[in-house]
């Protein structure tokens, strides 16, 4: 049987808070962020305790657009310098490495960065160049962590088998995500349960990644934290792709640490959300609701979201039928 | 040790959905809804498989004004028939009765009137004069539901002592009413815990009506059916005073009844609440937020959300001082 972990009143010293709002908020506007909100948004999170920042991703541009897709879609360093300087504060950077987008050798030694932890993100069938990943970014001296991605659409067996095979590699934390926004409370508490197991044979920390198509974002994220889950991902305002992630706000609310503070955030967000919210799209809406009821990728409610298509019944028997 | 009920693939016989889109979203706009979409909720709500209808509520046109409030909150007789007719479906008609409101001799005997249900409203202070209405409800010949509000606020053995006298009550059915949005999950269950002990003892069974202040309506609800609560408040698009309620078209999707249809509410969502949403303010926002998270009365944020004030930092300041 699963124990808690604290109370609702006690200080949880193996928290980390993870802010992914420019890396997943990225996702909407292809990584077009202006230098200033990138470090307002930094600022804000040191200001609100918050422990690691990912700043966006680590693609190679010799695989990837420079013309179509921003700064932090390639994280180079002088980049992130620009950004944060030295880093001197008690924040830790992350940045996230996609599976075949990313060239290992262009990750530079930790001793010549300002990162401090490289996730890869992985679908089960990527494991294998996963782990080459791990094992060099480990190798360069770096934190690491795997977010196995899709797992909603896995077998049992096959999530174990990675599982497994992870658990055996120098990864810090492995993360359960919810890419689609499709599990419930109950589910997430017996992945947490699967995942704390082989984690904590192993010596490793388990992370949690929640998207908001069924509202469920912040409500999983507690639930797995409850349960033992260490890393929580969350964005400002739960910026992010589609539905969006847990929102920060509201998880520094619940949080009892007095590290953690929320008048920054709330600062960032009456300066800098309120108008991003008039340009950009994202968070809980119907066509999101519907994906994630149905355990399906975002991409078609995206798509009805871009073209104001309200059609709901329409939208929801397409994808039942495109599921017979 | 509190056991679940049901697993995620069986179905609750004992569940009962329970739509207040008119009672509680009449307290958006002073219950001055068309004919035409309260009569489109009725029929949607039949279509979708929902157990009962909460129409408005029953206070007496002798203690508030008709000129400034419409029909629903009154729910006069030859209203409701206007609307519903004999209601010849299998979905039960609900009123609500305001402690302070109400007349207790305008309620119709129970062979006069459409109505199926009385549920009664109630602060804890408000339990003599709460009973009172139960009893005469009751003998009258209505199911009856009371819903203790604020129970946030309340010290605990002072809920202990309530729950005990309406236990002693013919009353139906005892409501777990999260009014300030400002419940946990794991304060959720504990209250589901004590409130099903009290319930079972005496035959009567436990409802949950949660709000949206904190993105945890849904997953509230879904916490305390799981652990054995009959009863389950719920409206269309989560329309309600405030932050809202538990979106209804949220709850149908977990449930595994397939009595249950989401289309009819997905139809009514892309006719009447699209538009509906340009004229209306209702839902998840930070002032909610903030009065969620510090236990308040969400009033200062109605006031702030209807002067589009979104100066966050003070606005939170100015409640950290006033609890102070």
């Amino acid at each position: 049987m699963l124990k808690k972990k604290g109370t609702m009143l006690s200080v949880r010293e193996d928290l980390r808070i993870l802010d992914c709002t420019i890396r997943d908020g990225g996702l909407v506007n292809k990584f077009h962020f202006t230098d200033d909100f990138v470090r307002g948004v930094y600022e804000t999170c040191v200001a609100s305790g918050v422990d690691y920042f990912e700043i966006g991703k680590n693609n190679s541009p010799t695989l990837m657009s420079e013309d179509e897709f921003g700064a932090w879609n390639f994280c180079k360093e002088e980049d992130i310098r620009r950004i944060v300087g030295e880093n001197n504060t008690d924040m830790k950077i992350a940045v996230m490495s996609d599976i075949g987008r990313t060239v290992k050798d262009e990750l530079l030694p930790k001793a010549d960065s300002v990162v401090d932890m490289v996730r890869i993100a992985a679908y089960a069938h990527q494991i294998p160049e996963a782990i080459e990943l791990i094992e060099d970014a480990h190798a360069k001296g770096y934190e690491t962590t795997i977010n196995i991605m899709a797992i909603s659409k896995l077998f049992e067996s096959d999530l174990d088998e990675v599982l497994e095979t992870v658990s055996k590699t120098p990864v810090d934390v492995i993360y359960v995500v919810d890419s689609f926004g499709s599990f419930y409370p109950e589910q997430i508490r017996k992945l947490t349960e699967k995942y704390l197991k082989i984690a904590e044979e192993t010596g490793k920390k388990v992370g949690i990644h929640a998207h908001n198509n069924m509202q469920l974002a912040y409500a999983n994220t507690i639930e797995s934290m409850v349960y033992g889950t260490s890393f929580l991902d969350a964005t400002i305002s739960g910026l992010g792709r589609g539905a969006g992630n847990c929102p920060l706000e509201l998880l520094i609310g619940f949080l009892k640490n007095p590290k953690y503070k929320i008048q920054p955030l709330l600062k960032f967000i009456q300066d800098e959300i309120v108008p991003l919210e008039k340009e950009l799209d994202w968070g809980y809406s119907i066509p999101y609701m519907i994906t994630g009821q149905l355990n399906e990728h975002p991409r078609s409610a995206m798509k009805a979201r871009a073209e104001g298509d309200t059609q709901f019944v329409k939208f929801y028997n397409s994808l039942l039928d495109a599921q017979q």
